[in-house]
């Protein structure tokens, strides 16, 4: 079996929750590649060392230009804040490393261009981390839509809602910074949901028109916390989208949504029926069917089993749960077996590029006070 | 105690709640005039007789115009289809008497303001069936957010969407024509929510972006099924608001909205706090206060009781339940309150006047795709 | 159309409901008789003028013996608190009353059973106000079931809960002595929740052992709160029943069940599907049907609507909600039609006296601490 | 570190569990031992082999003598089908082995009773598999009620319904036979619960009267579908239980409770508030506290997150998810550092007894219609 040798970038947050699928998926899936967990990078040598031995990587370096190069890495895997993404995913393919980058992709939709671009000329394989339309339950989704069970769709009502800075005295941090970060809340959550709408309703969203507003317009400096900071991106942002087909939609997003502790949600309106999901409860998908007998209808409950998409490899028993990392093992399992068999990688980085262009147009449209189409971008 | 003598105009679905409304006041509350059902009308002599009979009302007509011409009758109630409500209105207003209309006000903003101007100068009352608001759990919603409990507010989202239309197959009647609904989904079910916008976050809607569609575009002829007839308005309809403070708000509405029965709902987004409803279960009000220790936080389910607004004329235990109807009879005492006892009465016909102006600017803005200020209307 | 005349005793808290019914029920049925709202009695002349002028009663008296003996009522409606039931009863039905009491019949089963003999020797009509049954939604699970939908039923799980004296420092009131209630919990809350049983399964419970506690033993005494006076009946029961054809069952009681303001709940399991239901959400009933396809099962919510029993006489479109006044109106429409028409009226006093048998064959088990036939009762 | 070699028998549902848990523990947890996949059996050295390299296991026998015999091994793992719980076991014991069961821990309490004996009197240590108790969200259950958050308790109801053996269609497998399993669903299912009884309420189940049934009494031949074999023991089960410290409780449990796929859920009541779950949201617990100002009460929807004992392994948002396997890593980490550090290790053996005895006492119960005793057993 083809080996795919991993070199992990960045080990905070979500570093370790890649860390984590890594650990399970060989036990999870029948993968069709030899999972290596090869090279581990920080931002010294001591602490990747320590991360190294913590994930179960086999060796490590405080220098990830190394791992970039290094001949035993065939995939390079970029868990770092927004603003290196693009260098490292450059560097890698510059070796002609398969990269599997977190999102957003880049800073701007122009860097994210560029990242396509050199990905496809090097003809390495990518991977975008939006590990939430991996969740069985979604793929149900995406399943029902597909089939027809909801008739065409529409309408799409999906959000990205978290409340981590809704408090004025959290202090800022490099989120809230255009130079690391790029868009605020539009980047940060907002572009899983932007995904999940492309997934979902299996179209791309073609124009839009947004508006957005900066709430908490400065923050405590975290070295001195009596001194004010300016907040330089979005905390909240809604827009009114057109996919190619003309269906309509509307995409919500904030980051001070009090309550919102994974606000991720969406409801796909068809001319048959309706899904309705939050990944607050992520192992349900609500489904209603316009055609049942009309003193039978109702909204339906529907615990995700193993008769759902990649749901058997956590659980034989329907309804026994479905946890956040697990959504990152069924991304590993894709990663391994599209890097050792070819099978299908998606969302790739033409689809982190995508989203971007979708994102850029929101803030440019909020900005402009005007519809904005994404070709515009 | 002054009386208030009740002539209705029409026994249709709307008409009926009323008489419901009107059976069941009285016992409700210690109202501050006496009640009369004084005159109905229908559209002929027999039928308004029957009706009479069936809601208790004392003399019955064919003819509307008499009954807003009779000295007996202090409010004239139009449950009429909405292409009428300004003819008879106007004709109860030069007649000296209150009225009591239901929404959507009228066909244009411009006759609804023709509306307004003449009850000013007539110098009689005016009152506008939203009765929604009227719900005890939502002016809890209004104290809650008027008392600062969740703080500033930020964003408001609501939506009425229904799913009455939703079958293709459902033969056409006057909601789908300009003639007599003027609009579609925005005039039928979105006045409810832009009134409750208004209600809850105690400001107006200032501008405007809307997108909107017929999705369903032509239906059986009732007369003869097998010919189909063009839908003039819109089945769906989505609009981002400012309101006059600046607040951000997302507004949707639908008549095809598959297994939204009453889908009436709003979430109201504060700096702490956030409060979500939905009309189908219009007896609880769902609160989150984020300043709550951090390991305690979450959406708490309030089950409106005694304690809360109007509820204890109902039932003096909590959580026993609000019906339909009972919002109406709340209606109905603010209406006997407001003659007998000049109690303020609102939603009046300017609150009536704005809403139809924000849905106009709605729709202007779909059709023109720009951002819209509703004084432009 | 025959007269129906109504002789009220009693406008507390349930006297006050069955007014509210009173008034909005021939607004909302095409009765088989017509209602008169005739005479009312009250401890004082004063008082019972009061509340007739407020209730829409015609005569009022200070002495209910006045009532029961009118020539001019035809039926007498008990609302007074439990242990006059059975006095007044009896005195009525000596006078060719019908009779309409509330629940529970008696404060024993040896008066109840006295209550019915009465009434049947003297060929009068009886009516028990066991009000949850009436509520369309579960008149829909009773029609599910007796469809045969969920198959046979296998299990039912029954709760009355509620948290009215969950806090030690609520006054004593004759809910807590045995000379003016008999049972605590049993009698007050799970009399409804053994009438339901009987209804939704279509069975008698023909035996049970059953549990239960005083949990608080003593109250403040209202005149002297300082002083604290002893509580006689219990606080929380649980019984295992078994119905008539050997299904297995469970019913659970509490008046201190904190958080339960309208906790009466059923669980009915078949061998083809399964129902829920909160009265707290009395609008919803879910439905489970086990031989859907395996990937699309799940609870659905049904949300109540004018397909289903009686809901149509509220409103015609589905899910737009019915309160707790409006379960009364159907009792009332029942006994109308039942003294009119002869329509079947049930819950009657035969039905009344079954539920105090189980009630007290449960207590009796409790204290015995042995399984009870109802039968021994 | 000290090294804790893991000794794994049986690799079906359960054994696959625990792999995945074994897999993922190290990098979720810092563990105070080095955990080392030693040695696998299965039935035959073929299938051994297999799953040792699926597992990720060293070694592979197919003889499970060999396994517990093996000086290699510190944990004897077993994840067999019940009856050979207690051979293993005790084997195991015999050779100074530290002992990971599932549960139940044996067909009888009387083994169960052995077992723990052998384990005292070797001075091994002993874990069940009680899974559900190690959720984060459960042990957010404890903690608020150990706190005395909800004041004292004062009634448990508990459930452990599900639905796999709901179709009369099913053919017989071990689940079914005394012999195999013991109990029907009392074993398999309600040992969960009386656990989780025990956990959260912190006192043992002294006495209980017990109701079962099997419903569907035979189930075809695996092997010839047309012929019927008979179901040996219990298809539902309901006990009302009372704590040592006089508590009362109501526990049922269901292999054929239509709709119920992971139905293990609570409900327990204090004097000062109730907690709600269902392990069907695992993420989430339900909290009410009678003290709030009566207008804002109400059930708080709390989303397990870092706040919560054990959930920052997982994710450091809140509301981000958990799911079953992550449960049995929790396991892990308690067994891992139970053995390499001394940490507690519960529920161990004593425990499992503890639990079976309590079952046990259930099914006399049931059998002798009367109350029964634990220490009877």
């Amino acid at each position: 079996m083809k080996k795919v040798r991993i070199g992990l970038v960045g080990t905070g947050y979500i570093g370790r929750c890649h860390a984590i699928a890594y650990a399970q998926a060989p036990t999870l899936f029948p993968l069709k590649g030899e999972l290596h967990l090869e090279y581990l990078a920080e931002i010294n040598q001591e602490l990747a060392e320590k991360k190294a031995k913590e994930f179960g990587f086999a060796r490590a370096t405080g220098d990830w230009i190394e791992l970039v190069a290094d001949p035993n890495v065939d995939v390079v895997d970029i868990c770092t804040p927004n603003f290196l993404h693009k260098e490292i995913a450059l560097a890698a393919i510059a070796n002609g490393k398969h990269v599997y980058s977190e999102k957003p992709l880049a800073l701007t939709a122009a860097d994210a261009k560029e990242m396509v671009e050199a990905a496809k000329k090097a003809g390495v394989k990518t991977l975008v981390g939006f590990n939430y339309m991996k969740n069985p339950t979604s793929q149900l989704a995406r399943e029902i839509i597909k089939n027809g069970e909801i008739g065409d769709v529409v309408h799409f009502y999906g959000t990205h809602n978290e409340d981590y800075l809704a408090s004025p005295n959290t202090p800022i941090d490099w989120h809230s910074y255009r130079s690391k970060a790029g868009l605020g809340t539009l980047g940060d959550l907002a572009a899983h949901i932007v995904n999940m709408a492309h997934y979902l309703v299996g179209e791309e969203i073609t124009s839009v028109v947004g508006d957005m507003q900066t709430v908490i317009t400065e923050r405590p400096n975290p070295n001195n916390l009596s001194e004010k900071v300016k907040v330089e991106n979005e905390d909240q942002a809604t827009a009114m989208v057109r996919f190619a087909n003309g269906v309509m939609g509307t995409i919500e997003s904030s980051r001070i949504a009090c309550g919102r502790k994974m606000g991720l949600t969406y409801v796909v309106t068809g001319t048959k029926g309706t899904l309705t999901y939050t990944q607050e409860r992520m192992a349900e998908l609500k489904l209603y069917l316009h055609d049942e007998d009309k003193s039978r209808q109702g909204f339906k409950t529907i615990l995700v089993g193993p008769e759902h998409p990649d749901y058997a490899a956590f659980c034989v028993s329907a309804g026994h749960g479905i946890g956040f990392n697990d959504q990152k093992s069924v991304e590993i399992r894709d990663l391994v077996n599209g890097i050792a068999a070819d099978d299908r990688m998606w969302p790739d980085f033409e689809e982190g590029y995508r989203v971007s262009r979708v994102l850029e147009a929101i803030a440019k449209s909020a900005e402009e006070k005007r519809w904005v189409d994404v070709k515009e971008i």
